[in-house]
């Protein structure tokens, strides 16, 4: 396996791979193995001890190299003067989003990766190991952006994944199961707004047909579908668990809130991820003259939408819930005319289900209350009552809450507490994700963790959004480690039970 | 000159105008006049009593097919199943529009008029009169349509403007001044958001170059000079009451409120327009993801848009005003990112001049102070305290209240009494109009008045607006007798003041 495997790389490099670092060779003192057509050193990772293991390093210069290069497909807004000083704008199947694609099928392929895309466009890249008959211990994340984001969010995790494949490289390391890096379609939700939808739909929880036939955000006409055959990333194989089966899933992300910051933590380990349910909601009104309806003769669709906005923010404080408005749009759209109709979005969050569901029933409630005219926390306090509007609220996704699984929770622990060395306690803290990420529909089909640094401020889905260069190396540094921690795990249990414990 | 008027008509219609009715023959009794290709009788009116005024009626079908007929170009949204039960969305300088002006610049020619395009587009065609060395009369309204508006919102005026002319030319009508209709340009503001703008320039109110350059609303790019070209109605003459003098402005509209229907009366003698001044407002808050950004993080520009919407309605509510948000647009539009840009329009209007400036300090002050996140009014009762935004008002437009002239008023408010006959002190009601109209510039450079007629549940800007066919004919017939009136006011003031009193 393993000499096939090298063959295979050397073929797929197109040229001889560069000969090992003496650091390592001095490092393992592994015998030599049975390289058809080298006789260069070879790590496995059930060999590793804690002394290889933290002997295995990112290359701080390389990571970064990787991501902003990628960056220049999809670039954004400009916040500073440097050249990597822009934001992002690289929606989901775009000609950008397709470009920096082309780049990750290229590049994993080049490292000795098998590809293969889905009927998702999600494009698993996967590194033989010993046993290939088994699933393979993932890396993912997403390479699309917010239409105003930054150089981290998803891009991160994608490129840590590649450089953990440099790295195996570099040290001709051979994992016990097969190790992949998928890259997930459409994580924002930005301009198909389902977020996290390609995961999803891999993971069985959202049909593919709802998928396909989502449309891009107005004023836009494009589905999934028609979008992912106009790039060419329509895959034969189906989007599922069954055909691509995973081991384990570990994703590196900014943290894209402030917490690890504002406590000095390098890491966060995750151990879940908050409850949320997206709606749209539709007050409908009546277009009338702003000049000649006075104030009790109108059904103003934006003054009710007004209200309830800031009622919803008022419920997500007494509930200790997050209530958020990011997407408005109203008809007809003049200076002189009180709109008539008006659509917005809701997002409702949460550490736990039932509160998420008890902001859900007050809503439906209190929305349908405000529409009809009536005073719901001193709504209509010195307002003039005007006619009734209408509303109706749509559940457009639900996310419940999410826990991450004890031996992937445990392998990142361990790798943060590798890589930080003996300050360790004070840099990692464990953390529930504000945000939904791939990660959540990964775990519902295996092992799932995620790994966390800080970003600058907690700012994020803002070109601004920077994290550090040594932070963005640590991250990936404790993803490799979490990897070959967990494919070393599989192997001892393997030993001991006599089985694969994650076979699907 | 009444035979080489009546020479000009017959060599612009292209053939002999119909004979006339013989109820005019019996009811002038006039001697023959010096046609010199006919032998028809003539109407003056100079000689009109009550009696011959009161005979001269227009065409209830006729107008009502003139309206039906130019909305085959921008037929908007459908509200009922007859073949005319749609709104309409013709957009000032669309290619609809330009149809809707072909049509009235063939027509009004064919009816012997002479048209002239200015610089701004305002299309004004003039019927000669009997002393053509002095300025004409003028009916005026638009062409131009909100983008879902109705079928009477200026397209009453402008064809009510010509079925005058069809009156006169049927009656063989020769009055002692020039009479005309004009079509003004972008009267709504909707496309290019300057509402009246056209005849603002006309009056010297607004730089013509500020006109030229306004561009389209979000997310077009062309301006008004672009389009007046693109459309071939960039005319030669400078757009200027200069180049084009009136001695007077009238204009038919709808009332585009509720209180005619309300109050049961027929016709509105509009003595004057309320004031208003027009702002954009932008709120600069931070993008950041709605999921890992708590609630004390965020410096939020849609919920604090939102307070100041509500702000604004109770400010309106406590002065006596109006106060309304037409337009909406915010960055990134994402279902999960905290808005960090937010831009709204802002109407505010009050009878008085002193209440709207009352109202503008206030919303400086009050939206200055609610960005910055003081409580106004409660606004932040049970809220969440966030981050700081910022806030620009921009003041786009100023429309001081308009007092219109006695002359005109009084001959509305005569024409409408010798309309509406016996039952006249019971059908109509002096009022100030709630909108803007381009009677209010008109009114800056000469006498102007105003006629309304009801229209249903006072809705408009809505493709459902509707106003009956028999209240469309009784606002035409006011129209007529108004502008008849003013001109046999010239011609016997002329007499006894030895002077044209409105050369300008």
């Amino acid at each position: 396996m393993a000499c096939r495997f090298q063959s295979a790389l050397r073929l797929a490099v197109g040229k001889p791979y560069p000969a090992l670092k003496p650091a390592y060779q001095r490092v393992v003192g592994h015998g030599q193995r049975c390289f058809s057509v080298s006789t260069a050193w070879q790590l496995r990772t059930k060999e590793m001890n804690e002394e290889v293991l933290a002997s295995l390093k990112v290359n701080q210069k390389r990571l970064m190299e990787d991501i902003h290069y990628t960056c220049q497909w999809g670039t954004g807004e400009r916040w500073g003067s440097a050249p990597t000083e822009t934001g992002m704008s690289r929606l989901a199947l775009s000609d950008a989003d397709k470009e920096a694609r082309d780049w990750f099928v290229s590049t994993t392929q080049a490292l000795g990766c098998k590809t293969t895309v889905d009927s998702m466009g999600n494009i698993f890249a996967v590194r033989p190991g010993l046993r290939n008959d088994k699933p393979p211990t993932f890396v993912g994340s997403h390479l699309d952006t917010q239409p105003t984001g930054g150089r981290y969010d998803g891009i991160l995790g994608v490129t840590a994944g590649v450089e953990m494949l440099k790295v195996l490289a570099d040290n001709w390391v051979e994992t016990e199961y097969p190790v992949g890096v998928v890259n997930w379609t459409n994580e924002e939700g930005a301009r198909f707004p389902l977020s996290m939808v390609a995961s999803g739909v891999w993971a069985g929880s959202i049909p593919q047909e709802t998928a396909h036939n989502t449309r891009e955000v107005h004023p836009g006409t494009a589905t999934m579908l028609s979008e992912l055959t106009r790039i060419g990333y329509l895959g034969q194989t189906p989007a599922s668990y069954e055909s691509i089966p995973m081991a384990a899933h570990f994703e590196l992300h900014i943290e894209q809130g402030p917490l690890l910051e504002m406590s000095n933590k390098k890491i966060g380990v995750v151990k879940g991820v908050q409850a949320y349910k997206w709606f749209t909601v539709t007050v409908k009104g009546r277009d009338t003259h702003t000049g000649t309806t006075d104030l009790k003769s109108r059904a103003d669709a934006l003054l009710t939408a007004a209200k309830m906005i800031l009622h919803s923010h008022r419920l997500a404080t007494a509930n200790a819930a997050l209530a958020s408005t990011g997407i408005l749009n109203l008809k007809p759209g003049s200076t002189n005319t009180v709109p008539g109709d008006v659509t917005f979005s809701l997002d409702i969050r949460a550490p736990t289900d039932s509160t998420v569901q008890k902001m859900k029933d007050l809503i439906l409630a209190d929305f349908a209350a405000i529409a009809a005219g009536k005073d719901i926390l001193d709504s209509n306090a010195n307002c003039t009552s005007g006619l009734p509007c209408s509303v109706t609220i749509v559940e457009d996704f639900d996310s419940p809450a999410t826990i991450f699984h004890n031996d992937c929770i445990d392998s990142v622990s361990k790798a943060a507490r590798s890589v930080l060395g003996p300050d360790a306690q004070n840099l990692v803290m464990e953390m529930t994700s504000g945000a939904g990420h791939d990660s959540v529909y990964a775990s519902k089909r295996c092992p799932t963790s995620m790994i966390f640094v800080p970003c600058r401020e907690g700012v994020s889905h803002n070109p601004a959004e920077f994290c550090k260069e040594e932070d963005c190396s640590l991250g990936a540094q404790v993803l490799l480690q979490s990897v070959l921690r967990f494919d070393r795990m599989r192997d001892e249990r393997r030993i001991s039970w006599k089985q694969e414990p994650y076979t699907l």
